[in-house]
């Protein structure tokens, strides 16, 4: 190691979480942890590069949240409790400014969930950022795309299609050439692609309620399509009761703002199944957490899902198996 | 993701260690794994950049076994017995058969230790591979960088200095070019270099003996200085007492290789420290792993570490506090 990068390592594990199940942190050739008794150890790795998953030209604050916020993601979709993690950056000249905010961005996230960092390193590259993160669960609480059942309702969490709809416009360099009266709307969907909030809270809950769950990253059809298969059912999706953003909708218009729903990744919402007499716990729960949960479809015999309402034979569009 | 990192996903699936533990494996949000009760939870990462951490031309299966070998030093370092992995990578535009090579040498490694791959991701770009790995030890057990004592004596395993000759040929380009009589001693350096071999045994039982311990990936002297510095404590090294292979004395001189030894790091022997008390079975653990043990020198009342024999006012050389 560089005295770069114990100067570096130094500054971020003075940032981290304490928790009182880290016995041994940063500093040793492996961290210690002590995990609580008859739970599961929920394990998810996710990578974020440069130019590929974020705009080359993505504040440093915003990628360190993102870096994060993506594998959080992927533990509230286990209905896990976020404990620790590690952190391998590739990161090609930076300044000690970027990288100050780039933690900032990182552990702003970090303490909120209370998730320890405790091990990991920095190499000189093309910026890249690699993050495994651990979470815990209760023994079969955990959720799981396999669980869905014929009848199941289908539920989606916030407001879909936002960060597509955002990427599409930085990619069309509207982002910063919007007229007044439009700068709230593309602000409101800059936010959701820049600092997605992973639904830690709504996982940890749904585990009362859920049969089957998984988090948005793909695209609705595409992450839906993961659960119908790993289950071995089919999905129907009613198109007129995806969550559209007054934003989105206001931005792109209402048609364009569905495909973003249906087809557009990185939304970070929870899609989830549920039995039909779940319904006003449900609605009772989202208000709870003040966060909007839709009833869009129903998992029904067969393979793959379908979509009512789009365009395609028999007002069916048939997407994947 | 994409369908080719889907089938890529496919093919690494079946090649991971089937575990009892591994309640959910790769293909949903995350892993789900059951850690043995009233045992901590070991865990550590480490990133392998092309042309920064093995040269561009190195065969896909040496970079496979390598990417496993370093993570799977440190657990050893710990005393941990490995369990679970999760594997970022980057890759610029890898042919099947470059896959599978690599997947030849990680698993191979993998299945020996009968650890299983749970979780990553595959991103397209310049060749990174970021390994974070799990293992487990009992309660109290596990060997750490803070508990060297004063009277100690500093152990070492196997021979020091290979990889870092190794690296030295292979980049004056006389690994290629190498006679008839010195291409065995050129091919077993090579094979330390490439091949590091995880003491992950040896680790496992020094749970027994040794007070603290490190690997040696960034050169003796540092790594030591690892030692002394969380311990607080000095230490000493005979130079004259390091162990050095025939085939680095062979084809560096004595000076040269002891050089090697000292500063070279990619070795991945275990350097640990003992009661003095310990020697004999010390010694007979070596016999019964067939792994030389050679104890180099002792920990003292101070700082930093001296080494006697090293050109040097005084004939110490002081190298690190």
């Amino acid at each position: 190691m560089s005295l770069a990068e114990f100067a570096l390592i130094d500054r971020i594990r003075a940032r981290t979480a304490e928790r009182e199940d880290v016995l041994l942190g940063i500093g040793d050739d492996a961290a210690l942890l002590q995990p609580r008794p008859n739970e599961h150890l929920v394990v998810t790795a996710d990578t974020l590069n440069g130019g590929v998953h974020f705009p080359d030209d993505t504040a440093s604050f915003d990628i360190g949240w993102k870096t994060l916020a993506v594998n959080l993601s992927d533990l509230a979709a286990m209905g896990a409790r976020p404990a620790w993690c590690t952190l391998a950056m590739s990161l090609p000249d930076a300044s000690p400014d970027w990288i100050e905010s780039f933690a900032d961005g990182f552990f702003a996230l970090a303490d909120e969930h209370a998730i320890a960092l405790v091990g990991g390193d920095t190499t000189r590259g093309p910026l890249s950022l690699s993050v495994t993160a651990m979470g815990q669960v209760a023994r079969g609480q955990a959720l799981r795309r396999d669980r869905a059942q014929v009848g199941d309702d289908i539920w989606v969490s916030g407001t879909l299609g936002d960060a597509a709809g955002a990427l599409q416009l930085w990619q069309r360099g509207e982002l910063n050439v919007a007229t007044a009266t439009l700068l709230a709307d593309y602000e409101a969907l800059r936010l959701r692609l820049l600092r997605p909030i992973p639904r830690v809270t709504l996982g940890l809950r749904l585990r009362a309620f859920a049969h089957a769950a998984v988090d948005i990253s793909d695209g609705l059809l595409a992450d839906l399509g993961h659960i119908a298969a790993r289950s071995g059912v089919g999905a129907e999706v009613d198109a007129d009761a995806l969550p559209l953003s007054a934003a989105l909708r206001g931005v792109l218009g209402r048609d364009a703002a569905r495909d973003c729903a249906l087809r557009g990744g990185d939304d970070y919402e929870l899609c989830f199944t549920a039995a039909a007499d779940q319904r006003d716990a449900l609605h009772a729960l989202a208000e709870s957490l003040r966060l909007p949960l839709t009833r869009i479809g129903r998992i029904v015999d067969g393979q793959g899902v379908q979509c009512e309402g789009e365009r395609g034979p028999g007002g069916y569009q048939h997407f994947a198996d």
